[in-house]
C-alpha cells in the first residue's frame, strides 16, 4: 500500500471534487444572478447527494470516506482496514483526515474560480459565507450539535449497513443516502456531516480574497466538527456491537 | 432463528430510521425557520422514498417489512415466510408489528430532538402533529379509507410483483415505488400506507412535552391502521391467486 | 403461451396501474386542496415515470408494453416476438390493445375513487378532464400531432436501444425514460405517447358520474392515439433497420 | 470496424438524440405557455442529465461520446482506443466530432419542430436562442471560459473515474453526473460543457425561420467551444497521469 497514491491522493481528490459540486450547488441557489438561483432545497439536496456521487467514484481506491466522520466511524466499528489493502492505524486515520481537510479546501476554491463574477456581486457576508460553510437557522450550539450528531450518525450507519444487502449498487447508494439525509435533517444546521466539508471550505473563505465577506464565523466552527464526529464514532460503535 | 437479533432488532431500528428521515423531511417542510421550509411535494415524497432506502438497507436481515400492512399482505399472499428463514405463524407476526410500532415511536422521538428548537417557534397546533401523523385535506373519514387502501394496495401488490423480473435492484426499487405513491396518491390524506409510521409518531406526539401541541387527533386514527391493513391483505390475496 | 395468464392479465394489470399513479399524479397537482396542489411539472414527471416503473414490474411477464405505440413499433421493427413466448401475430397484437385499453379504463376508475372528494370540489371542467386525458396548450392538430409522433418516436426508439447496452436495469430504465420524455417533450401536448394511456381514460370520463364535469374534447381524441402510433411505427421500422 | 455504421451513425444519432430531448426541456420551461413553463432548475438539470441517458443507449455502439470534448479527453489520456474497436487516429477523431455537429444540429431542429407553435409566441429573441445554445448571466468571457473548463474537467474526468469502481452502472452513472454538473456547475453559464452541443444547435438557430429570432450571438460562441475541449484536454492528461 502507497501512502500518498492509495491513499491521500484519492482522498484529496474525491473530497476536492465533492466540494466543488457541493460548494457549487449551493452558489447556484443562492448566489444572485445565477440560472439556479432560489431553486430550492430540492436542488441543494439533489446537488450534494451528486456530489458525493461523483467523489466517491473518484476516491474509490481509498474506500471512498471523503469524510473523517466516516474514518472515525470505521475506526470505531473495530473494523481491520480503512478499506482493502489499508490497516486501521492512527497514522493512516491521520492521512485520511489530512487530505480530506486540503481536498475541502481546494474544492471550495475552485467553487470560488466558477462563480467568481457571481461573488463579486453585492450579496449579504453571510450568503458568501454560505457558499463555503453551514450554518444554523436557530443558534443553540447545544441543540445543533444534536442535530448534526444524528445526521451523521444516520451516514455512517447506514453506510454500514449497505454489507446486510447481498448486492452492491456502489456509489448510488451513498448518493442517494446523503440525498435522503439533505432532505429530512438538513433543515436546522444545512446538514455538514461531514468536518472536512465545513472546516476546510472555512479556511478557505476565511483566507481568500472574497469581494465584501464578512465573518467566517469561528464560533460555530466546532459544531460542525465535534457533531459529526461524535455522530460517526457513535454509529461506529453501535454497528460494530450489532452487526 | 433467533427472534431478537434476527427479527426484533432489524424491523425496530429499520422502522425507526424510517420514521426519523420520513418525519424528518416534513419537519423541515413544515416547521417555521427551517432551509427546507415551504420546499414542496417533490421533497416530500424523494424524502419518504429515501427514508424507506435507509430503512430497508438497515432491517434486510429481516426482510424489511417495516410496515405492517407488508406483513399482514405476505400472511395474506398464502408465503410460508416472512423473510429467508423466518415462518410465517401468528407468534412472529406479532414480533414484526411490535417491533415496527415500537421503532416508529422511537424515530418520531430522533425527530423531535433533531427538530427541537422548531418545534418550540410558533406553529399550528395541527402543523405540529403533522410532522408526526397524517391527516386528510378534506375529511371524510369513509373516502380517505378508500385512499389509504388503494395506496396500500399498490404499495404491496407491487412489492409482490418485484419478483417477476429476474433481476434485484434491492432497497432501490421499493424506495422508488414509495416515492411513486408519494407523488401520485399522497395527495388526499397524506399516504400513510404503513399503520405503524401513523400510529407510533401518534403515541409519541401524544407523549411528548411539545410545545404548544393540540389534540392527537385520535378521531382519525383508526383510517391510516386499517386503510393500510384493509389494502395490504387484499393485495395479498390477488398476489397469491395470480402468481 | 396461455393469452389470458401471460398476455391479456398482465397488459390488462400493468396498464391499470400506470393509469392509477399516471393519473393519480396529475389529480394531485391539478385538483383543489391536495397536499401536492400546484406543485409542478417536475413532480408530474417523476409521478408518470415511476407509474411506468411500477407498471413494468407488473405486467413483466406479457413484456410489459402497456402502450399500443410499443406494441406497434414492436410489429414494424420486424422482431418474431412480441415478447419471450409471444409470437408477432395479429391475434395477439389485438389481444395486447385489448387489454391495454381496459387496463388504462379501470386505472382511470380507481384514480377517481381515491380522490373522489377533490373531484366533488369546483374546478374547471378542463382541469376535471385533465386528470383523465391529454389536451394541448396551443390547438393546432397538425403540430399537436408532431408533438407526439416524436416523442413516441424517442420511447420506442429508444427502448429498442436498450438491447445495445450489455447490461441490464430493467424497469428502472423505461422509468427514467419516461420521466426525461415529460421533462424535454411534454410542454406542448402533455405527451400521451400511448394511445391507451389517453383514449381509455377518456372513455371512463364519458362513462363516469364526475361532479360538473364538461366534454371529453372527442375532437381532439384522435391526435393522441394516431400521433403515437405513428411515432411507434416510424421507430419500429428505423430500429428494425438499423439493429 | 465500419467507420459510417460503427461510429459515425451512432454518434451523429445518439447526439441528436441528446439535443432533441435536452433543447426540449429547456423549450419547455422558457418558451411561452408550455405546461412546464417556469418549473425551474430542477427540471432544466434533470432534463439534461436523462437526455444524456437516451442518447448514450443509443450511441452505445460507438463509445457513446456524443460530446468531442469526451472525444479529446480520451485522446489526450492517452488511451488506445476511443472505444472498443475503434482506434485513436486523427481520422476518427474527426468523424466523431463531424457526426457529433451534425447530430447536434438535426436534434435542435427536432426541438423546433416539436415545439413549433411555441416558437411561434412573442418571446424575448435571447430567449428563443436560449432553446439552442448557452449563454451567460454575466457576460465576461475570461471567467466564462474558466466555468466551462471546470464543468469539463469534471465531466471528463469523473467518466474516466467509473472504472475504478469494479461495477458498471452503464448509462445512468453518467446520466447522474450530468445532472450533477448542471444543478451544481450551470449557474453562470448554463454549462454547455460540450462543443456539439452549443455550436450545432448554434448553427440550426442561424438557418433556422425561427418568428421574430434575433441574433445568434457570435461573439460568445467560442467560449463554450474551447472551454470544454481545454476542460476535457486538462481532465484526460490528469487522468492518463494518475490512472
Amino acid at each position: 500500500m502507497d501512502v500518498w497514491s492509495d491513499l491521500m491522493l484519492p482522498e484529496f481528490l474525491g473530497t476536492a471534487m465533492l466540494l466543488l459540486l457541493g460548494g457549487g450547488v449551493v452558489a447556484n441557489v443562492i448566489l444572485p444572478k445565477n440560472k439556479g438561483f432560489d431553486s430550492g432545497w430540492i436542488v441543494i439536496s439533489f446537488g450534494w447527494g451528486l456530489a458525493v456521487f461523483a467523489g466517491v467514484f473518484v476516491a474509490f481506491k481509498s474506500g471512498a470516506h471523503i469524510n473523517p466522520a466516516v474514518t472515525f466511524g470505521i475506526w470505531a466499528s473495530g473494523a481491520e482496514e480503512f478499506a482493502p489493502g489499508i490497516p486501521v492505524t492512527a497514522a493512516n486515520g491521520f492521512y485520511y483526515v489530512t487530505a480530506q481537510m486540503a481536498g475541502a479546501a481546494v474544492g471550495a476554491l475552485l467553487v470560488f474560480l466558477a462563480y467568481k463574477k457571481h461573488f463579486d456581486e453585492d450579496a449579504d457576508p453571510a450568503t458568501k459565507l454560505g457558499v463555503f460553510s453551514t450554518g444554523p437557522e436557530i443558534r443553540s450550539y447545544g441543540w445543533n450539535f444534536v442535530t448534526e450528531v444524528i445526521g451523521t450518525f444516520v451516514l455512517v450507519f447506514v453506510v454500514l449497513s449497505f454489507g446486510n444487502w447481498p448486492g452492491d449498487m456502489g456509489p448510488l447508494a451513498v448518493a442517494l443516502l446523503v440525498v435522503g439525509i439533505g432532505l429530512s435533517l438538513g433543515g436546522p444546521t444545512g446538514y455538514a456531516i461531514n468536518p472536512a466539508r465545513d472546516l476546510g471550505p472555512r479556511i478557505a473563505h476565511f483566507l481568500l480574497p472574497i469581494k465584501g465577506k464578512g465573518s467566517s464565523d469561528w464560533g460555530y466552527s466546532w459544531v460542525p466538527v465535534l457533531g459529526p464526529i461524535t455522530g460517526g464514532v457513535i454509529a461506529g460503535l453501535f454497528a460494530g456491537a450489532i452487526y
